[in-house]
């Protein structure tokens, strides 16, 4: 695979699993929205479909990781050359940065309506440390637009959803290579992964939102410490490791397993 | 492709797009219907799966395009000679009529049990300019079976939503071609086109309630000012360029972006 | 394909369609049960998972027909010879006889304990004629675990949506001969085909509850009426000949479609 | 297959399937979940993910059984030998085991903040016999993360609908058989199955939540048995043979029907 293809195909395919994927919370948490209160159902389908999407429109150009866990897993695994892993983790950056602004440009309106409602401003979180982790708000209905954050805030519980949660979905990227070619996703593979995300979603998005991929959450997180949203409140960077250190522990661990086990 | 399938496959697919399309709208919204407030999950499962039955019947006659937007976009991207996009675009209008149609066929009896009700008959949306844009009613239960309205109504905001939303959908579609043999969609790819238009629909759907589809929008609308339906209310003609235009400059985009990034 | 291929793949593919198909409908509609008040997206995909599991199961031996109205567009279309007809038939029934006991035998419990909960029970319909068509009751919660019955209760109108909602399917199974060999299911057509009838029962199920096939409303319909369950109410015989004529009409419609466009 | 290869495939893929499928009765289950109360549709999709993922995980290794009542249908076919069954057992019990422990560590934080809620405590079943079946309580929201129980509690009747549903999973999965290769599940293969499951959920999980699996309920019950949970409650052991011996009699049943019928 070539720099350029790398590049491209990351960079697009993780504009539009961002898009599609703040899309969804913000369809579904933002009144004025035809998707408001629309349940966790709707969450679940929408990332998922938001990987199939992204996916397929990679997949045929950089091999559809979209996901630093994933890259890093396919890097143990042997799948993928070290020396491309860096170029794969930036351009996946940029595209999740892409991806969350084009999420403010579709509910542009819907996020300024909003904003400037006096009672949802009062919800909002503070920037915080965790402190009180037990009692600390959880991500205000804006912020959760863009990260993630836990139900209820307990760092080594969280990493380990976030390990656990991982480390299912990259074992089953990296066991496609016992069925098909073993680098990346071809369209049946794209379409299983994606349920995949919507069974992990479902079963293990409970406790905190299942990032399962670094720059979904920091690249998002970025775009709204950035934005100029009226009345926006923090942008809970004490939080903001877990589900980077998280997903990164799972896909090694995947991996290893994978050689361990599978190999 | 000969003329006579085109024009066969593109109106008969886009006809049962538009009655699958139009129905869930009817089943979630109108009183009397088993589906009534189903949710948004219904309606984004209904547009996908309705996407799914008009392209998997029209997919072997005319390659399954049932929108104007796909049609530009693979034209631009060369699988589509511009010399068939007329007859492309005229048969999916007059499809998108007779599906329109078939849906006033199917839920008559709804119909006029929710037009003559006189509750419901009052939350009807007037004719209207789009003078006061954000105050403006959005479209009523009934208009809404048959065409898109935007939830806070801005021209460019609603606009730019319809572009992005559309550019997704034909470039998921276009980049079939990296795959499979580049116009049009065989059935696994009618299964994912689907799938994307189901998580488009949970992602970007709460603006605008996504037309990602000129004829999805004009054909209906037409049939809902020709009908004559009791108390039907205006058929929001200030808005009606929004969703022709939207999607025809998401479709072009996304050629254009193909042809500079994939291609 | 031998008579004994027949009658053994439609008797047991029917069977299980209906035990799966009527098992949805008291799994939502009876008190008592996990998922009472699951909604009508739980019905629409428990339908469509009905079709995938019989088709699935069936196809190898018999083409999975498992309906009166998909044998009938077969036989129009030439796919299955006349004179194999009536076997499809007499096996479907039986078939929808045997599904629909065996929902009796898995919901025995909830079956007894919604029928002697004296609030439900007034709520039954009595056995009626069509006199007062927009007041009649529809089918109570309990012979709409067995059978379908209309919203608005209007003879043209509810076979016309059965015509219209029947054809549709019909014609996506016909032209899965232009993709696939012409004559039943295979895998990928199974799954297909069930999630068109998902998208038929959410986009035009609302009037009429969709039967869209003779047996699946007459089979549970007889079985109803024979089975001592006390305080069953009536079994709204006078409605029978409607999802009977109307998905055998809408067969024939799409056969002679098909004929006539895509032949 | 190797003894490696069963060990190996059927302990990680069947941990896969619990940790998902207790997962999502976690996430809809327990307070502080993002999912509370999302409902009997999210319950099914999230079991039919669980088995998607596990099988799809293991398929290439050990034929992803995952189920006894899978092992025993296939070695009634004679698509398994008798000599491999009790290795498959094994490895399908310690799976479960494993998976069950993952769901805790996954849902400790939610676990914990549930149990120790007044509320909810007194809410918890007693361990009991079975003696006043109509009126015994049913599983409590902690113990129903591990383990099934019946809405309506009798004995005969809970083994009916376990071997009927039970019966409906395996012959889909043995006449796989028919189309490919007849043993154990391809990708297609594994989403087909997984989508039954999802039916099976929907249309007959709701008398006694659908074990269908006898390890599915016996690991996780071992599991809830042996954590020191505060105010876990009773285990429910008087209930424990129902969802072990139901779904071996479906299974058994559903391979001498396919031998009778389909071989």
């Amino acid at each position: 695979m070539s720099s350029s293809d790398i590049f491209i195909g990351e960079t697009i395919g993780t504009a539009i699993l961002i898009l599609l994927g703040g899309g969804v919370c913000a369809a579904v948490t933002l009144k004025r929205s035809k998707a408001h209160n629309a349940g966790w159902v709707a969450i679940a389908f929408g990332w998922g479909f938001a990987v199939l999407t992204g996916a397929y429109i990679s997949t045929g150009v950089s091999g559809a990781h979209l996901n630093p866990a994933v890259t890093l897993g396919l890097a143990i695994q042997g799948g993928t050359p070290w020396g491309d892993v860096p170029l794969y983790l930036a351009s996946q950056l940029l595209g999740a940065v892409i991806g969350a602004v084009l999420v403010w440009a579709v509910y542009y309106g819907q996020l300024h309506a909003h904003l400037t409602d006096p009672e949802i401003v009062e919800a909002q979180p503070a920037e915080e440390g965790m402190v009180d982790q037990s009692t600390a708000p959880k991500a205000g209905p804006v912020l959760g637009v863009f990260s993630t954050g836990p139900e209820i805030r307990n760092a080594v519980q969280n990493v380990v959803t976030e390990v656990i949660a991982t480390a299912v979905l990259i074992l089953a990227i990296l066991t496609q290579g016992l069925n098909d070619d073993g680098n990346g996703l071809g369209p049946l593979g794209a379409l299983i992964t994606a349920l995949v995300v919507v069974g992990i979603g479902l079963s293990l998005g409970g406790p905190t939102g299942y990032a399962i991929n670094p720059v979904r959450d920091l690249g998002p997180r970025i775009v709204h410490a950035l934005l100029p949203l009226p009345n926006k409140g923090g942008s809970d960077w004490g939080y903001a490791w877990v589900p980077v250190v998280g997903p990164l522990l799972g896909g090694a661990l995947a991996g290893g397993l994978y050689n361990l086990a599978f190999a």
